[in-house]
């Protein structure tokens, strides 16, 4: 059963939303992935955002670029923590994507990622750290991933 | 029966959202008014927008601020025209509402008007020139108005 | 007779202009195109504008870049409702347009879509929409249109 | 025995940061709250971050302002999930606040709120919606928090 | 005769626009004002823009503010030299004005002044230096109030 | 005799500032071009603007990049009109360059253009009008550059 | 004799520069403190910067707002490590001021500090950094000033 | 022994802080270059800053992108001028990096340089400049660097 939901508001944010997907997976975090667009399909986004409890989710992860409705939206529709990606856009660098997502009003949070890919990669951890708290088996993993990528730092340092 | 729906993310958007409705009035056209917050009431936006135009309305006016999904969550559930009205915020002056409200994606358009009053007031002259096309008392109240706003600036012209 | 004017500031806006003259044949609107300068050709200017309720447009979609004065100062000399693309810049990627078309004054509005192609499309759409309010053939191919992206929309959520 | 870490940069945040303290309170979540400057008490800010999955934390809330490197260096200390407040600036208004805590590079994530005391608040809920995975009654809390104010929405448009 | 035509687009910008004519006045430069609206008023701004050579006008300084059109369409219609102001407006401070006026496309230049009074003082430079050229006493006022701006500024550094 | 100083701070400026010197050409109007470091020939720069009006000059034309100190501190220097070009630059597209010419304070003017290649153009053009004011024939050239644009705009109209 | 040079170039900067001039004092170091505007005086800048090394002066602290030429041009004309502090201007809150001063071309560099007070502050203590490399007085005063803010954060902690 | 550290915060920041390495070499600087990343590597940074001035060190350069808080941690954690160069990023150009260095509170202050290569080189001027103060060589590089890019500037002037 899925822990993560991992949503995107149309395919052509897949080449970055992936890099959650492959950092969720190298943590043993198990997700699933669709393709929801707040604006061409607000009824089936409303319907996965009040299932998401039920259906075992612990995390969303949404990522969304321009006028990205789709991470406040959803956590207009549930208690999960969702974790907000903004996606890169062609005329305004995604920083339309940025504030549409984190300058939500009081009352429904979204946890905000950076722009782009390292936002993803950070979303995915985030839902680690979260997932964490009661699983000792990924809080493990976030902290094997620190170290790992503390050695890496260290190791390029040493071959600088 | 409202000809107009004047739409506003929360009670504190009406200083700015009022100006909107006296032009409305000035202009002879039927509204109703709602506080609906696309985050604190999102089945009540999607049902509001999804019966839109059975309900005859023409038009759906929307101001919210920050993060404001309001505006492009009705858009997405109805074929009505939509206007949206980005309420100066205290960070960031209103360019986070209207970037939230400008950069829709293709397929679910906006029709953007300036931050604050000025795009209040321009939201119900819009409306009234919508509507116009159709209703030919409506058109005349427009011509009428741009006639009292010219004679208004050659006024202040001769009294310099 | 051409039911939308779709007029822009230089042959040089046409890449992206084109995509709103395919949105609305697709959606069997007539269209008229033209290249009118605000600054070289501000006569034309006015009297395309002046004339346009009598030629018996409905809607005018005007594109400009940098100090996009295009779509505003149509808007000054009709009564037709005007929606404006801001286009793509060199420099400042069309923030320049988009506040130069967005910020207008009380008193004339101006439908303002997102910036680039994007805003193109959904110009033609805001159009479809505000000419469907009185065409039911019209409105029909705005529906048609929402419920062929949904279902392309779930479509690459399927294969996904 | 506290579950968030409430920590500011300077006693300044606080006016800001006790939004997120009520809110906390209000829901039943123990806090504990800190000034830890991350340029002024380095080593304590980095003492605290080691020490805080042991001492019993589940997450740590860190508001700032300017340069805002709290978050990201409590983030960098520990693998307890980290909400970042952008506090808002006399200069930039809190964009220089929200740059610095937003986008961190892959690895080390903060979750982002919105500038100032609507981001403030939401820092304390979505502490809420994260405990709330393995604490039923905080969870019942939140869904509490949500129909209250749903319903004060509801209030505040009936009374419209 | 008067030497400069000082336009604005609303009486509301007289507060700034003044700083202008106080300067010019200062310099014994004549000048005349009026209140022209590009927006509410478009055929009186293209008419005084037409007739501007032949009335004996050098230069022509204009202010507005928001989508500041008035500048860019007076430049349209004439060969002489247009000063433009921006003005600073409530929710974006001039950033709009500003690029509104400068962004101005090859072939039709405003010179543009920084935003509000200084740029307004600016303005009025800029015109005596301009009609200096050929006009031997106000080009002798330029070098006098340069040389009495100096000696203030020393006056202030020995008083400090 | 030059009439126009066409000064750039870089060598690199010149792929930019070759369009006003074309324009230039274009009408008829003399030039002379130089490279003036204004942080790396300070003394330079100054001996230049002190020397500008006996050595014949009429339009001082200030290209620069980034903190683009070249035009206001040729201003400084003299009490011909000084026209500045913001040169487009790496990471910040010129909007550096814009502020720093534009925002001079008052006392000093610079006629600021639009950043990168339409704003050397216009700066040509601009100094056309400036010296044209006295020089028929250059406002002659002006008057013909107009309605040369004007026609291959209405021929881009006619062939679209 | 004085170790630093602080300057600014207006009257009207005084206000946030005094807080420079006091931490000075606090720490020990001895200044001179002078008006000397980049634009209105420019000979006077040339020369003192010139003469700031025979003058046995180690540090310029230079503070300007807008179109900030004075940190630029004093640095283009020394070889002493010279300080910019953007000063807070009105239109655009010292975003301008900032992007003046530090987007400095490759060649001659200004350390350039936050806007306002803050890197008024700053400034003076980066002037007692530079200078205590060589005087173990003022690198002592350093240290205790550090020493006297962490025991500050630390006590306003245990008052809280 | 070395005079300068020079450090990014990832082995990707090399392309741009190479420049200042070469400037330090061409200059006769000794330098020790690490790559220390303040999120990954929190303990190394405190670590280093700590012990700079025992070994022996008289300038940090820092480099970094994004929420670029390493030049910051380290001026924390040492009395040594630390010099910032904001590296530039994928999504806003450097923006980011820029603000996260340059708005220190008062109290800890950090050089900031422009963003990118031009940054780069203008921090090893800087240190240059500061070590300059006590070392009369190094001085004589910065009067001998700067007399030879005046006299290239020349040439290129000479040879336009």
């Amino acid at each position: 059963m899925a822990k993560v939901g991992l949503i995107m508001g149309s395919i052509s944010d897949w080449p970055t939303m992936q890099v959650a997907a492959k950092q969720l997976t190298a943590m043993g975090i198990t997700y699933e992935r669709h393709v929801i667009s707040a604006h061409r399909m607000p009824q089936t986004l409303q319907t996965y955002g009040e299932a998401a409890v039920q259906n075992g989710l612990q995390v969303i992860i949404a990522g969304a670029g321009g006028a990205a409705h789709l991470p406040g939206m959803l956590a207009a529709n549930t208690v999960l923590p969702v974790i907000g990606v903004p996606v890169k856009t062609r005329a305004l660098n995604g920083v339309d994507s940025l504030l549409s997502i984190v300058q939500m009003p009081g009352g429904v949070p979204v946890a905000t990622m950076a722009i782009g890919e390292a936002g993803a990669k950070n979303a995915a951890l985030m839902a680690a750290q979260i997932i964490g708290l009661q699983d000792a088996t990924v809080q493990r993993a976030v902290v094997d991933f620190r170290e790992h990528q503390r050695q890496e730092a260290e190791q390029s340092e040493r071959q600088f």
